[in-house]
């Protein structure tokens, strides 16, 4: 009886083992960050999770500290010629124009929704407002976020020809999965709104609802036709930018990061507070330099301006990465 | 040599197996709510419990969408004579008042100092707020969150004599962690400050910061004599009470509950959003019926009143827990 009491434990037991030590191995051996080239920006990154998750480290942080926060718009994704949202906000007026063409009640909707976005962000911050306003709102969450979805996935950038939804970057996906399997909570803190980047956040970078803080406009609880809604409704009720992305923070997760990713002066205040926390801290800015594979653009560009975070970033101790140097893919599946 | 390594592999083994075993019995056996009576109100959340977590049934609900909320004051823990958070804010008004005078600029102020609250609370909804701003802003989160959970486990509830970490109800402690054990994420939604909450609700209630959502001051990010800090400020940024509070779910977690437990009238719309969604739905209202060892109030309190929720629980399908007999214990360590 004893010895097939022990047949048994064998049994069970043996594949158990085997399988765990070959993950154990695999996940030594593997490089976690296979599309960013070998240079210090990728050594210095796995170089601060391995101490931070190394219990026998000095530096060590327990899983539940181990936050870490992303801009999107030229972080996680592409943002030129113009953030993606407001491209989908053009398409989307043309689209309900051609239903109605009485919404078009300013100039700048009126050249918006013939394609003249020259003319009609001429207007500036209040010519943006009123686009976003007439498709971004008088609808519910769900209806938004649904269209917003269906755009994503199927128009086409104009000038790379793809899904808007697959110009993210490969590398920081590779980092978003290497940090959450390191035990960190990985967040979107953008500028964008969080309805739009809801959409498809966890299709695509695996970031759930929860973990998304964003822009957002105003909303409120409606039963329409009976059924309990949640309204998008006009006017702006929070800018998640500069000195707001660590209002939100504080806000929304209540922890300061441990490690954090930008890649303009909009991220410039997130990245300051994160950083001057206690114990180990990373920040990271990506500078787009590649002008052959996605953008080359800096202190001069009206999207994603970086002047400030280029001057400090050495002094606060932030990696500049290069996308030219640094990356060997851009894009998935290249 | 084979021998040997079947005997590592029993040794390595048996111990693991023995534990699952043993673990896995437990599990199935142990009442995961023994401060429950053992009436229709604990064998409904348990059924259902069960219904959403087994693959098997029609009723399955994958883990990322077991989404739990709870409204705190009243129902996670106790909100008579007055909410806590109020008592917290007269005892520290007193002791600012202590050491500067000339912080008592109206006769609200004045009168609550003097710990003349019925004086103080005349002024209604205006009373309140100069008494909040005078004692929840001009300081750092950091300092703010200490000095409310220093007050929460050391200042005395006024006929209790407990300290106010502990006048939690244990029966939601166990409702609490059976439902994250069973795979549900478990948020605080209460009209409470967020950054008081916060100051216990991880050591109290097993809920991290970033579970926490509540109402909310202005807030800003400032550079305190060069360390960056995030800073309350007068004003109120967001009420989470009544509409405010499915406004705030989906703002923050951006997912419909399957779970909701509130106890007043401010709870309506939260249970009504979330249990009109599709799939299985849970709704629960604390009704205080124990004037021995709590306190009874319904619609006639001006705390915490539930009058339309009263009306209209069976006609939602909604739990009305009677505390007096359905909760074999109320606090900890009774």
């Amino acid at each position: 009886m004893m010895k097939y009491a022990k047949g048994i434990f064998i049994f069970l037991a043996a594949p158990a083992i085997l399988v765990a030590g070959l993950l154990a191995g695999g996940a030594a051996l593997a490089d976690p960050l296979p599309s960013w080239n070998d240079t210090e920006a990728k050594s210095n990154i796995i170089s601060f999770v391995e101490a931070v998750t190394d219990p026998a480290s000095g530096d060590y942080v327990t899983s539940s500290a181990r936050v870490a926060v992303f801009d999107n718009d030229g972080t996680l994704w592409s943002e030129q010629p113009l953030y993606f949202q407001l491209l989908y906000a053009v398409d989307r007026l043309r689209e309900m124009a051609a239903a109605d063409p009485s919404i078009l009640t300013t100039d700048a909707l009126k050249a918006a929704a013939e394609g003249d976005l020259k003319t009609a962000l001429a207007g500036g911050k209040k010519a943006v407002l009123e686009i976003i306003t007439a498709t971004h709102s008088g609808m519910t969450v769900d209806a938004f976020q649904t269209s917003a979805g269906e755009w994503l996935n199927t128009a086409r950038h104009p000038t790379t020809g793809r899904a808007y939804s697959n110009m993210i970057y490969q590398p920081m996906l590779e980092l978003l999965r290497y940090l959450r399997d390191e035990g960190f909570s990985t967040y979107i803190v953008s500028g964008g709104g969080v309805h739009f980047m809801r959409a498809i956040a966890e299709d695509v970078y695996g970031i759930p609802p929860e973990n998304v803080i964003g822009s957002a406009g105003n909303s409120s609880y409606q039963i329409i036709d009976g059924v309990p809604s949640i309204m998008k409704d006009p006017g702006i009720a929070f800018i998640d930018d500069k000195a707001g992305k660590p209002v939100a923070i504080d806000s929304k997760i209540g922890k300061r990061p441990i490690f954090v990713a930008g890649n303009s002066d909009g991220d410039f205040e997130m990245l300051e507070w994160s950083t001057a926390g206690d114990g180990p801290r990373f920040g990271m800015i990506i500078h787009h330099t590649d002008a052959d594979r996605e953008w080359a653009y800096d202190r001069a560009s009206h999207i994603g301006r970086l002047d400030r975070g280029l001057d400090e970033a050495a002094s606060h101790g932030w990696l500049l990465v290069d996308m030219a140097k640094d990356w060997k893919t851009v894009f998935p599946g290249n």
